[in-house]
């Protein structure tokens, strides 16, 4: 059945790589208009969902996510519509050179193939993910969670309607509707059909993916993302950064789960800043120089300096050295973003240096890693691994490369 | 124990990424000199792989392979020096952009941390491996063959010695001693300390690091090449290419392993290459055709088509058209080298278009393969993956990025 799935995947990518740019916008535009003309459908859809996630005793947050209406179906076909105006990202000349055989050689990007996607509750996922990869030329096999599976199933039907209307294979998109966890596992292991597997979803996802996947992953998303105060930090920055990185949004991946304060500005930063978490509804989890300095704070226990809380709590811990605050970060983080603050040119560029994460920061706040705040537009995902791409994941992300050799007879 | 050796990894590439492009040279010429100093004493371990190989009735050609002499050694060394004169791709500024908010926002290449390499007999790619992984700031972990473990452990223990005497650390190279099946096992799965594994070797080996590694992978190597004779191919170009494509080095992944030939010059064309192939010491597996226009040929099986012979052995098959060839080699192919051989202009465009793999020839010999001849250098594998790099890789394949960004309080 997936085998199926994969081999239709497999020969629609074969097609789409032979596509044109203004092709590919042809099927996009048509799935944006077709977003909007089944809204009715895709919300009746919806409503099972939610129906049957409250039978199920879903959270409300996760209610929430799943639950689709008027709007966010328009922005769903928004966002297609901004992939649409995207540059094509295959069929660029990345380099070329000319051997002194006379043999020249260019390297251009390329469509990957085939790209399955397994991700957890929210349907809109399906739409931007395959609108992603359809303009970079790749089939993409979809696997949404059960919660959404009716959701899922209308908005596919109804894109690969679209797609077809055009002239390009329905099979460029296609959905698991099997929701079993044999259908995540099959398709992690379809080597021979799948050229690459992202998961999106929480880390207990990400770690079944990258556990059990004999095809090539890329991994997304878990931040467990420290702001480091130096000892020539200005306070009042910090705090508003600070804030920002851990209450405008606290349930992303790039959200502040952790700060690190220099001894020498403990007793003057700590109380302010605390006090203005305090205030935002966070909850402190300090060693014992926070808790001495500010008593709403709570002992931090050795787990909460590596726990992504994705919640208003925060674990607070002072260090002797920027040095001692980068073999934290090493030992605790996951390599997604990590943000100093400082006014001394010496201390940043040493933490730039010294600190291995997707995206490093000095005075900022780490919510920026993004792909539209990076200017990259539309993003599949944040990539933690090093392998193929690190940080927010791109349309030229979702491609791969091909070497163009032309001769006139050469031999070796 | 190999936890003991990936924890030592890290933290020497921990301390590699600050290394300086003159400190990592100076360490490289180091590693030079002592190769040639320990001449002797390579060679002594050398003859003892060679004598337990003898023992344990291994092939000539893998004797071969296995068998060091001053001059491979000076080869050794001078691979090593030439890596020292190329670029660091280390630190390099790739894009960079300022946005709307006023950050700044760079992307820079940087170590992929620590590199496992799993390789098979040949003792040389020690040298090149580390010495590879070593420019491009990475530590590595190199894990032999048992055949040449001694070999091996010489090279790496006066390796690390010369490391250590220009003040690096000396666990930025180490080498797996246990040569069992079970340390090739554990080196796939310590997902803690290995950020990316490259297999070198055959078929086997590769297959045993997908389906086991769960560590991220750059799968290299197999190839089973074709060469498509179109209808307008100069015959005469085509035979000069197939031959050197065949038999300049039938061993290695980029020889021609299989022929396809247009109908429509099947007559001419079989009876002059096949004849040719023959004299050279080639045997021809072929189709009813080709059998019936050279009766030196045997019929060729199904598998046969799909097979990398790495030997004076070639399939041989008529096609319809360049959209059959296209075909075969989708389905037949690995992803390496292919070739057309055509004087038709729109011919060469559809199959540069329609065959998707690493290098796509024209007119040439899919022999050139290579990262020296592509130009890039040194090279540690040919990549037959699409995630992270494809084709030879070189230097720059062994980075990964990070992103910079350079704010004043900048909050979302």
């Amino acid at each position: 059945m997936l085998t199926e799935l994969g081999k239709r995947a497999k020969k629609a990518a074969s097609s789409l790589r032979a596509a044109t740019t203004a092709e590919k916008n042809k099927a996009l535009y048509a799935i944006a208009d077709a977003l909007i003309n089944n809204t009715e459908k895709i919300l009746d859809a919806n409503a099972k969902d939610i129906e049957n996630g409250k039978k199920a005793g879903l959270t409300q947050s996760l209610l929430d996510r799943l639950r689709l209406d008027e709007k966010r179906i328009g922005g769903m076909a928004n966002g297609v519509r901004l992939v649409a105006a995207a540059n094509d990202p295959v069929n660029r000349v990345l380099t070329g050179d000319t051997r002194p055989n006379g043999l020249r050689i260019q390297k251009v990007t390329v469509p990957l193939g085939v790209i399955a996607v397994i991700f957890e509750a929210r349907p809109n996922v399906t739409s931007d993910a395959a609108s992603l990869c359809l303009k970079a030329g790749n089939a993409v096999i979809l696997r949404g969670g059960k919660e959404a599976i009716n959701s899922n199933k209308a908005i596919a039907e109804c894109m690969r309607e679209a797609v077809e209307s055009t002239g390009l294979s329905a099979d460029c998109i296609q959905l698991v509707e099997d929701t079993s966890r044999d259908s995540a596992n099959a398709l992690m292991k379809m080597n021979a059909y799948v050229d690459v597997l992202i998961p999106r979803g929480g880390a207990g996802l990400i770690r079944a993916v990258v556990e059990n996947a004999t095809v090539p992953v890329i991994e997304t998303g878990t931040g467990n993302c420290h702001t480091y105060v130096d000892k020539d930090a200005d306070i009042d920055m910090a705090t508003k950064i600070i804030i920002n990185a851990k209450t405008s949004r606290p349930s992303v991946c790039n959200a502040c789960e952790s700060l690190l304060i220099h001894r020498d500005i403990a007793q003057k930063a700590i109380p302010v800043i605390c006090e203005k978490l305090h205030e935002a509804g966070v909850e402190i989890r300090g060693d014992e120089t926070v808790c001495s300095l500010f008593e709403k704070a709570v002992p931090a226990s050795c787990e909460d300096y590596a726990k992504e809380f994705l919640d208003y709590i925060i674990s607070v811990k002072t260090v002797d050295s920027l040095d001692e605050a980068a073999e934290h970060i090493a030992e605790n983080g996951t390599g997604h973003s990590e943000c100093i603050i400082t006014e001394n040119y010496t201390a940043s560029q040493k933490f730039i240096q010294k600190v291995d994460a997707a995206a490093v920061y000095v005075n900022a706040s780490t919510r920026f890693t993004d792909g539209e705040e990076f200017g990259f537009g539309a993003e599949i995902g944040i990539s933690t691994q090093k392998l193929h791409a690190r940080g927010p994941l791109g349309l030229s992300d979702l491609t791969s490369v091909k070497y163009i050799v032309l001769g006139s007879g050469q031999i070796r």
